[in-house]
């Protein structure tokens, strides 16, 4: 099974972001207590999980201590992670990232990696993914509002390059619709993950699935973790495990229209 | 004195990086005395200090624990640090990133920063280094060859964003002295960062100072952390202060000629 197959077979397309933001978590659980539980009430619904490493750096040595604890332990229940780091760098510095994201201390199915700075820069996480057999998504059209201002100009020669190599998916923004049915057309047999379903405001999913109704991962974070805020830690885990449910369910509806 | 004026406080145009690699560390010496014995024989020289956390987070926990103590210890002296993170992404999660660099458990006077998800995405990063007084130096010609695949592009846009906003330096690659000289022409008080001198074939410096030979932190980092490899450690030690005195004297005759 190659890592495209790992990440779609499981019958879901549910993405579940893991971003934790420790005012928004219940008075008296830890952020680990917090986010192994979400990953207990959400594990039937996930195709993968991404936990975003911004926010586990921002709680410092403890924050990046549990996020190498939490990635471990889901990829143990046989669930592919993809930690969602936006990294890129040149030459030895590229290498040192991925050396640290494939077999390294944040070991991990697939890795987000930004190709802004030239193609000559991903060579070296393509590389070790190829080694090892993980997959690289390459940032092509994020979700946020000001995403064409570089990226149209960047988006015909990724394109190509996506298309040419096994190893790399592609991040497309769910905020574009329209984006979503072109680069999908582009590169019919790419794994895109697909952010800013949701609470970001994207909606129409059909286009970024293939003709099959496969190749995306739509994820989504806040409106998972933080379902039910404000009810009590035994109502939340409720809430969290039904909301993933229904964001599955949403899924697998526009997977099956067109 | 604003973030500026501290990087330039030091009579020094030599940044010295820091990109720790096990294997070219002497035997029987830890990373961390490793690192703590580089700065105490280039404090002298340097006018700043520049961890690349990406080698780093190779080293795991035990490396990110490293880099806070080192940080913290190098801005005890009176040196500011600039951490070479390239992070970059969007919304809440740019604004946990810059949480964790200004204020957090990384904090540290300068990011780089990668701007090429859109402009919206660089102002939670610009707004907590105004906040803190702190800067943000945005990708925008990097040393690699590949530089101007996706760099030429944006320049125009990034060139306008970063003239008007004061928390703003830009990182130029030394390897490009044309590119220099384009911008330090259009942005002629901008804090420019130039990687790839030395060890990447950067050497006509003279166009990324300004007119009174100011303006430029030039980065070194495997010229001066690997000297005298292969020697004793006292030789090694010796051989990396000296290294540091040769460069900071080539750019300071960089700085006075022209």
């Amino acid at each position: 099974m190659n890592w495209k197959e790992r990440f779609e077979s499981r019958d879901s397309a549910l993405c579940v972001g893991l971003d934790p933001v420790e005012s928004r978590i219940p008075d008296g659980v830890s952020v680990a207590e917090f986010l192994d539980a979400v990953v207990e009430v959400t594990a039937e619904q996930a195709a993968c999980y991404k936990p975003n490493i911004a926010f586990f750096e921002r709680l410092g040595l403890a924050g990046l201590t549990l996020l190498a604890g939490l990635v471990k332990s889901i990829r143990e229940r046989g669930i592919p992670v993809l930690i969602d780091a936006k990294r890129g760098d040149i030459a030895s510095t590229a290498t040192a990232y991925a050396e640290a994201y494939f077999g390294g201390p944040f070991d991990c199915d697939a890795l987000t990696v930004n190709p802004s700075l030239g193609l000559d820069t991903v060579e070296p996480f393509r590389d070790a993914a190829r080694a090892r057999g993980r997959g690289v998504f390459l940032l092509l059209r994020t979700s946020n509002p000001g995403a064409a201002q570089f990226q149209d100009a960047s988006e015909p020669i990724l394109v190509e390059a996506i298309r040419a190599e096994p190893a790399y998916g592609a991040v497309v923004g769910a905020t574009d619709a329209g984006a979503g049915a072109r680069l999908r057309a582009a590169l019919p047999d790419t794994l895109f993950l697909v952010p800013g379903f949701g609470a970001q405001g994207g909606t129409d999913l059909r286009p970024f699935f293939d003709a099959r109704g496969r190749g995306a991962l739509v994820n989504s974070s806040r409106g998972i973790l933080y379902a039910g805020e404000g009810g009590t830690w035994t109502e939340r885990k409720d809430a969290i495990r039904e909301a993933a449910k229904v964001a599955r369910g949403t899924i697998e509806k526009a997977r099956r229209d067109g």
